[in-house]
């Protein structure tokens, strides 16, 4: 058995409250080296009024990845603490695990087991919004999504692209648009920033307070949310709290008044003067070394106010449903503590979802963020149909690993994602295959956690890295894809109708790296994937009742298709 | 190569801050898996300015258990974020590891590294009071330990000890011993619990504000501490907050109005009438089921306010220098945080130190505790001397894997202990097995961290498990063993005189468990323990200039000894 691959520890990570008397507990192992896992449990201090509480249970493999299984199992129980030790059954040799150490018989010294305090993790519950689960999110890039006022198709669709260029998109034509969102029926609008700046991203806010005249008003915001929530659709706001523009009042105040000035301790100065030349190191920390967004120093408490209070001002005064946190995990942990704890406690049902690339870890812990802008799926599907670097049995392992070590309340609430602002358009990384586009969309929409639409990915829309993803929406119907169009509403409605697609318990998973066929059996649900380019025979196709077309007839799947059907 | 056992992800347990620019990134692998470890790094964002700042750098083992390999190394940078990632070297094969994936070829792609982000790590620095490294604690249990009026020598000594008798311990009586600790050369006491209680123990606690009257009053603290700082002593005192007496305010109010007390959310009640009776299992929340011990509820803002007021009056009036926390591993992250960002605003010197019998985790994260009570050291010296589960390599590997896995910080802080008022006397456990005795002390006073010597051990105390522990001091000197008590002086002059036998850096380590040696080799010292009963013969020894004796003439080293040499 390999010890050293053995991980647990009794903490939030491992051993918490789903909730009130309802406790998780997991278990990482070496992959397919264990054939049981038994978790043995006990209160810990019944003994004290001599009473037995000793039980067992096997625990369920629920994930695994390339290297690692994952085990876990609900208890039930209303106590002080629990002491367990898990009982590691290899086909050859049992080991018995507790207090981090290894033992050849089972354990009786309650010292060598480990302990979860009951209400420690109650306090520590991790709650998220329930309205949020498996909702689908459509991502607007409010300076390029739609006008209210006529902009010529030369500057709208044609115009060069650059960080500054405002070429009329604004709120009051999103409250225009809303229509479409309603028609492809999704669930959630997510704006990247609409605060008062001079670029057209708006990731340099001056003021926190104004809605970009370029964009409108805050009557504007206002009436949007309104509409929006009259058709059952959620708006998150993009909250940059890690920067600022170098106008905002505060660093203006630094550059006006350098060593005087009262907002020194707002930001990380090395010396004066500032440089602020393009091309050259600014001596002032800032987001990515841009000497037009100063970096915040969130550990000043009169930092954490004013942001909190931003926060809090436009939940309060638009209804906003969520905030999406830019570059957030280069803000401290206390920062989203504070930030969350205020919020929730005003607030519970604003979602949080903090933008970061690589595995959460620590800011999903139940205290700082709801979930993530899950990039380890864009990845993933990368990887698959871009990169080409994962066989399609390493494909689902990637997002095992997600699934294995992503809190159990987070994984249906992960955003999803193809592509963004901030990366190429997915269509344009795989070079416009629309079977690959169809079948990476399937990925997105016929799985658990909230998939997340870039404006434009349902009509094919064309666009290279930042800022050339970030085009003029293709409102002309010369522009639109309306095969992907169809797919996508055709998806979309799919997983609405069936929500057993969803489920993520008991799935029967089978991978054939040399066909690249992904079947997932569910409860009552099959999907199948060909993630290669050539046709794949399927018997059991002739038999079922389709939902989603891609297959052809007597049993092949055509290269780059999913099928779905019910048991 | 076992990818199954690396352990590293970018958050604070894995790569952190020592000092604004200074950082250490540690990563696990499996035991004897790997031949080297190569760090390779870059700034994040200066790509930005087309600047190159790649580098690499071979990591360091520091420390080795049973089952896992751990590497570390320092890096010194003034940035925004590092990207970095591992190269993993084994015998036959090389992988690279970055942002929680394998690959067979460097990594290029910058999405597939990990990031630290520097300003979020130095803000959550871990920073802990600098006079606490390696300083020798002594436990009091004042009710037991000296008395400033007479007690008769059958009370003192031979009187059955419940929970419930005080026998005339008091304050007065520890300044009155003071040249007793000061002989010894200790650097710190800490005393269980003196606030106001009907226990002997006073875990119970009635009146946070009031000295126990049988223990003295306020002035008699003040005294003590005042007198304690004169000859170079620190006063830890014990914080019990997990927990009341049932005859404390809040649980009074509630005994008397039931459902109508303005407390009820300061508690876990289940129902009334209140279960209360001994033996029956209390419908309230309690420590271990004690209805004498009920829990208190520290999600409860007002529970907050009042604890933390309780522990900032005692450092401000009588100016102690420590709490240790009782029960610490069951009251919720959130309130230590709390309790340690309050603490440590007004009173940054204050050491904080959790009781907790496995492994800390969550709570050595830099943001809560400043230490632990290290019963995972107890444990391995147990295991080895009195359990006798474990060969001098395993004893070894369980205090490695204590190294490997602690904040590099909190190393030198851990309060190593052999015994406590919780257990019995180490003494008793080996069977008065002197030899036993002074290798055990030996184990503790010559290695890093803060050795907790309990009351009267120097003297070769007696007592089985609590409460028989807790006995009378031995200060009459007919029941003292002075050859023990000048072992325990020496270890701790030779501690003192040569700080360099603490160094844990670089240390070559050898065990045979045939014959029981273990042979750490430091910079400037050798240390040899022999951890059987029967002599070995070491050649060195012949040559060398001895500091502590336990080796007789010609390099034998008799039986559970230890023989320390400069080099």
């Amino acid at each position: 058995m390999e010890l050293s691959s053995i991980i647990h520890s009794a903490n939030k990570r491992y051993a918490y409250a789903l909730d009130k008397d309802t406790f998780l507990i997991r278990i990482r192992t070496k992959k397919d080296d264990l054939t049981k896992v038994i978790l043995h449990y006990q209160d810990k201090y019944l003994t004290t009024l001599k009473i037995d509480t000793r039980k067992e249970i096997e625990m369920v493999k629920y994930a695994s990845d390339g290297i690692s299984d994952y085990y876990e199992i609900t208890l039930n129980f209303h106590l002080v603490c629990l002491r367990y030790f898990f009982e590691l059954v290899a086909s050859d040799e049992t080991y018995y695990f507790g207090n981090e150490r290894f033992f050849k018989n089972p354990i009786e010294d309650i010292d060598y087991m480990f302990d979860l305090p009951q209400t420690l993790r109650e306090e520590e519950m991790y709650i998220v919004p329930s309205w949020a689960k498996n909702k689908i999110i459509y991502q607007i890039f409010p300076s390029r999504f739609s006008s209210s006022v006529d902009v010529s198709e030369e500057i709208w669709y044609k115009a060069p692209i650059g960080h500054m260029d405002n070429i009329g998109g604004n709120l009051r034509g999103i409250i225009d648009r809303l229509d479409h969102m309603k028609e492809l029926n999704i669930d959630v609008i997510y704006m990247t920033p609409i605060f008062k700046s001079p670029s057209s991203h708006k990731y340099d806010i001056v003021d926190y307070y104004t809605i970009d005249p370029s964009f409108g008003s805050k009557e504007d915001l206002i009436e949007l949310v309104d509409k929006a929530h009259k058709l059952g659709i959620k708006i998150v706001l993009d909250g940059v709290f890690n920067h600022t523009s170098r106008d905002f009042f505060a660093f203006k105040d630094i550059r006006e008044n350098e060593e005087k000035s009262k907002y020194l301790d707002w930001y990380y100065i090395d010396s004066f003067p500032l440089i602020m030349e393009w091309g050259k190191k600014p001596n002032f920390k800032c987001f990515s070394y841009f000497c037009g967004m100063p970096k915040l120093r969130e550990d000043n408490p009169s930092v954490r106010r004013y942001f909190i209070d931003v926060a809090k001002y436009w939940i309060k005064e638009a209804k906003i449903d969520g905030w999406r946190l830019d570059v957030a995990d280069e803000i401290a942990h206390s920062f989203w503590r504070e930030f969350r704890s205020e919020i929730k406690k005003e607030f519970p049902d604003t979602l949080i979802i903090g933008e970061v690339w690589h595995y959460a870890d620590d800011f999903l812990d139940g205290d700082e963020w709801d979930t993530v802008m899950n990039y380890d799926f864009f990845f993933a599907v990368r990887g698959l149909l871009k990169e080409e670097r994962s066989t399609v049995t390493e494909f689902y392992q990637e997002l095992s690993r997600i699934k294995g070590k992503v809190h159990y309340r987070v994984y249906p609430l992960l955003w999803n994602l193809l592509d963004s602002h901030d990366t190429e358009r997915f269509y344009n990384g795989i070079n416009y295959d629309k079977r690959k586009m169809k079948l990476a969309a399937a990925f997105q929409l016929l799985s658990p956690g909230m998939p997340l639409i870039y404006y434009g990915d349902e009509y094919g829309m064309h666009g290279g890295g930042d800022p050339d993803s970030r085009r003029g929406m293709y409102w002309d119907k010369k522009y639109q894809d309306l095969e992907l169009y169809d797919w996508y509403r055709n998806l979309i409605s799919v997983r609405k109708t069936h929500e057993g697609i969803l489920d993520y318990t008991d799935l029967d998973v089978q991978t054939d790296d040399v066909t690249g066929l992904l079947r997932i059996e569910k409860k009552d649900y099959v999907i199948l994937y060909n993630t290669k380019d050539s046709e794949i025979f399927i018997d059991e196709l002739k038999l079922k009742m389709e939902l989603i077309t891609g297959a052809i007839s007597d049993g092949y799947m055509e290269g780059y298709s999913v099928f779905v059907y019910k048991k």
